[in-house]
């Protein structure tokens, strides 16, 4: 019974994040009122504040959720095969596979950090541990021989962080942008950064 | 008098574009009304709208002065002896030497593009022209011997700005940012990006 309730808990708060972003997205923060997100999750406000009790706790919300798919994605990537190929597929997964839509909550946020500082310190917080997890992931194919290993990998990652930040960035002002046909050059500047012994090796 | 009476206008104009980036990399677009902008620029209401009927008018004003900065920065490229030496220096002073609020202003305009269509289409249309200008730079460069003359040089535009968007975004969510030190692997990308045969003859 309580995991079920749990379970529950869990439904709910996940339906009313749904719920913000798409309203996020839309309209962007300032424009979007807790009734907006109330009706957009179909829940009456004295249900909704229990859950969150403001938008800056709901934003939160989305940061943590968003901080957890990361860390999906990067252990993904760990556990692959082949490193450059599960690189690759994530970076078309999430490049290419989501919509403009989805992709311009991020923008969003890092719009609004200029403004906000709690938002701005929510945001230092995931791009830290996002960092951190990928210098991990860079160590990991180093020592399987699978990237160079004298990377500087810090800033590999930040230069990773902000070449996704930049194709989202685009893609969400251009819709009519085909991020597609730019991918392939895109990943070869990207092992171009990080190197690839085998490829090397085999050239030679 | 005629001439002094257009340079005045001039002067006009410049000032109030001025007051209004200012007021939209503090407040954003939505927050910032006519009369805040009259107030930065320290004009009455009624002697500014003679220069700008709307808000709209002035972020296209933006815009457009936006593009003349860009081609005067792309144009100094191709007159400079060594294309990745003007392109290094363009990038330090670009997003090292910009304060993170004259960056800002850029990605105000480019979330903004998501929920205005007439600003949306003036964004595609300053783009496209940087685009074009941008692939002019690399033909050029391409004819001199500096770049690689098969490189597919409408996509590699597109990532150049993409590179410079996503830096530009992250420095302004992120103010404790080291860009400065990691312009240098940023810089080599893009030379295996575009190709460098003269680097490449002198290691052979």
């Amino acid at each position: 019974m309580r995991t079920a309730n749990l379970q529950h808990q869990t439904d709910r708060r996940a339906t009313i994040l749904d719920a913000a972003e798409q309203c996020f997205s839309r309209s962007g923060f300032h424009q979007t009122s807790m009734s907006d997100i109330c009706q957009a999750a179909g829940m009456s406000p004295g249900n909704l504040y229990r859950y969150f009790p403001s938008k800056e706790a709901i934003i939160a919300g989305i940061i943590e959720r968003h901080r957890m798919h990361a860390s999906d994605d990067i252990e993904a990537i760990e556990n692959a095969p082949s490193f450059y190929e599960a690189l690759a597929a994530m970076a078309y997964q999430c490049m290419v596979g989501r919509t403009a839509e989805e992709l311009s909550l991020g923008i969003e946020v890092m719009a609004e950090c200029r403004r906000n500082p709690a938002i701005a310190k929510l945001f230092r917080d995931l791009e830290d541990d996002i960092t951190a997890r990928l210098v991990k992931m860079l160590e990991t194919a180093a020592a399987r021989g699978e990237i160079n290993p004298s990377t500087n990998f810090e800033p590999a990652a930040t230069i990773l962080m902000m070449i996704a930040d930049g194709i989202t960035l685009r893609r969400s002002a251009d819709r009519a942008l085909d991020v597609e046909s730019m991918m392939p050059l895109i990943l070869k500047m990207v092992e171009n950064l990080l190197g690839n012994p085998a490829a090397q090796a085999e050239s030679e």
